[in-house]
């Protein structure tokens, strides 16, 4: 609304700077490259942001089968909104923009999105909903489908690019790019499964969070990879939070790239096949928290010995997504009091005599006060971690279930009070 | 749990600094001082602070008909839990100290406080169920009961202090006392109704929020005390947030402390004590949000023409709680897209496309997109303001709520990251 975030350069100049200032000293210090097998990537720099390429291109040699989740926001952006619309069996193309959510556009958002994909669907020949659309960035600004139109315009004299050009053009405040990639063996039959996903703030589960594309090397039908993704989702993508802020703009998709076929009768090959899928959404949905708008520490919180895992989300959120809790985790600060007044305004019935609370393997709290043995040496040598593991045990049943967050910090504050997003 | 927040000094030194550093833009100007009829109070320092006054003693002339309510939190503080045990018809004192939460200290913290109670109530010859005791600041610390019996023990020789003294030995991270006096005629009866509280992080409505006392200068019986607190408490205790954190310790209380009588059966009469209550209440609880930790700017949401009270309190919280709206307001930009956002994240059922936000008297959004014509030299001047008002129509029924908050600036991880309460 102010000078810096005019909608000229559609607010993503200071975020170009932001890439280039501060990154998560959890970013990798490595990349290998990756190009799936059965799909073309294409990046472009379609004038969302400054400089950077933001606008992705993914056309499927064949239509593939696939499983999507989008967020259960109530207010759901024009690419959500133009999903839903749209059932299909099958997709052929993923266009993804960044720098412009496309979201609380009304009636011309649909638009902009059926112009850019009528265009696309004539140039590769396939339907209109065989194409995937997803947007990430500013809230509320109507932008003109030329500038998508253009770029895809030029794909024939393009060169393709791979997995880290297609993960860093669908980035906004994200400080590194997020790929998984997992090899897996199946009765001999060796297969990758190929993930990237974006996301940093506005993070908050409730489906899949961000953006996240994840494509097997097989071929699947569409109830194994709904059956496959709903499995995996809750303890992945679903239990972690930046910010407690739900996107407008979430979507998770999965697809069946590959030729290959594996017998999935046979139990212990689907589970292998689940497993493997698991950990990688799991790896991806870490990689980003670690990225988590400010990050100076990664914070894991187990929530154990539960009546419900209903109840220990419940506590697990209150607690990961306490602010008194994240700046002091942030101030090295193992304030295990602030854990209990967290727990506390979950409402849940707990018998707070019960709690025992650990950071690490430290216990600091047990039978409804403090413990009396704690060793202050060890413990704030502790907390100097990257990541810190907190520990509640309710003993209110036996249910467990852990989520992940990351500390609050003055670099949260700064990039989102001079940010826009 | 490191060096700064050591047992030793029960972590106020920081908090002395910070009272003495950076004071909330909202502090008033000039203070007037009262001592209400009734009633004698104390002050004292007790060492739960460095140097501050940190123990306050109220003891009234006569046993007073009072209406007190608790936090809601599932891990109420010893003085809650032994409150709740203790049922009694009036009171004679009040004990709160500051300092030490007496929070998650389990049995020794029950014991704790039959300790200075009992020592109390034979003093002053009361019952020891006429005692309301409170106690604020850092949780999960046991203290020596002797170092406020020491204090009381002192009252003959004591002078007695006024309702500001009263307001500042109440203070834990607050930047400035918080008193509100009320001047009510009622059929040419003329009286009083005085309030102080304490309050600045850890603020999130489940009652009354924190500490408030408040004294009515009337004899008026349990029943109307009860139905006076109930009727206000929803749209001023109830209704702000600093940082969606409910205390372990909340307590508000309201006490008949004067011998006037009036005639409440008749209708007028009631209402205007009510309404008087209500003004004073929530210039009380708006004085709390406006020292919020690390405060730039107070918000204020109106969430307009809604199905029910209940749908209008969540999207507002869901608003007032967002660290991203916050952070949009503390670095002025009038960012309704991440407005949208928070109402989406209630999970509330609205049509998007009837939704109307302004800031202050600027529409911005209209129709489920930016409105055509906003004024931007308009909006950002009016995004300078100390006090920002959003408001948002719904369009799903005819109720409405407004709830207050603040901002989140660097300010508030500085206190948080680095005092330990």
């Amino acid at each position: 609304m102010n000078k810096k975030s005019s909608t000229k350069d559609l607010g993503l100049s200071s975020n170009e700077r932001l890439y280039l200032k501060n990154i998560s000293n959890f970013k990798p210090k490595k990349y290998q490259n990756f190009k799936p097998k059965g799909l073309k990537i294409y990046t472009f720099h379609a004038g969302f942001k400054n400089k950077l390429d933001d606008l992705l291109l993914i056309i499927f040699d064949n239509p593939v089968n696939f499983s999507c989740v989008y967020s259960k926001t109530s207010m759901p952006s024009a690419p959500i909104i133009w999903g839903k619309q749209h059932s299909r069996k099958s997709l052929r193309a993923i266009v993804v923009n960044s720098g412009n959510a496309n979201a609380h556009t009304g009636s011309q958002g649909i638009k902009i999105i059926n112009e850019y994909v009528d265009f696309l669907s004539k140039k590769i020949n396939c339907k209109k909903n065989q194409v995937l659309v997803s947007s990430t960035g500013v809230i509320g600004e109507i932008f003109d489908p030329k500038i998508i139109i253009r770029q895809l315009a030029k794909i024939e004299n393009k060169l393709q690019t791979k997995l880290f050009e297609a993960a860093k053009a669908i980035m906004t405040t994200d400080t590194y790019p997020k790929i998984s990639v997992m090899n897996v063996t199946i009765n001999k039959t060796s297969f990758k499964i190929y993930g990237i996903a974006k996301g940093s703030g506005m993070i908050h589960p409730n489906m899949g969070t961000m953006l996240a594309y994840i494509f097997i090397d097989l071929d699947l039908p569409k109830n194994i990879l709904n059956k496959l993704l709903n499995s995996s989702l809750d303890k992945t993508f679903n239990s972690i939070s930046t910010d407690g802020d739900m996107s407008t703009s979430d979507t998770l998709a999965l697809f069946s790239s590959g030729t290959t076929k594996i017998n999935l009768k046979v139990k212990k090959n689907y589970q292998k096949l689940n497993t493997s899928l698991s950990k990688l959404m799991r790896d991806l949905s870490l990689k980003i928290v670690r990225d988590g708008e400010g990050i100076s520490k990664l914070i894991k919180v187990n929530v154990l010995n539960c009546k419900s895992i209903r109840q220990s989300k419940k506590v697990g959120f209150s607690i990961i997504n306490s602010p008194l809790v994240k700046t002091a985790i942030s101030g090295q600060d193992a304030n295990w009091g602030r854990v209990i007044a967290a727990i506390g305004k979950s409402e849940e019935k707990i018998n707070q005599n019960k709690i025992k609370i650990y950071f690490g393997k430290n216990l600091l709290c047990k039978n409804g006060s403090i413990y009396k043995n704690i060793n202050y040496n060890k413990v704030n040598k502790y907390m100097k971690n990257k990541t810190i593991e907190i520990s509640v045990i309710l003993q209110t049943g036996k249910k467990s279930h852990t989520v992940y967050g990351n500390d609050l910090t003055n670099e949260y504050i700064r990039i989102n009070a001079y940010y826009r997003s």
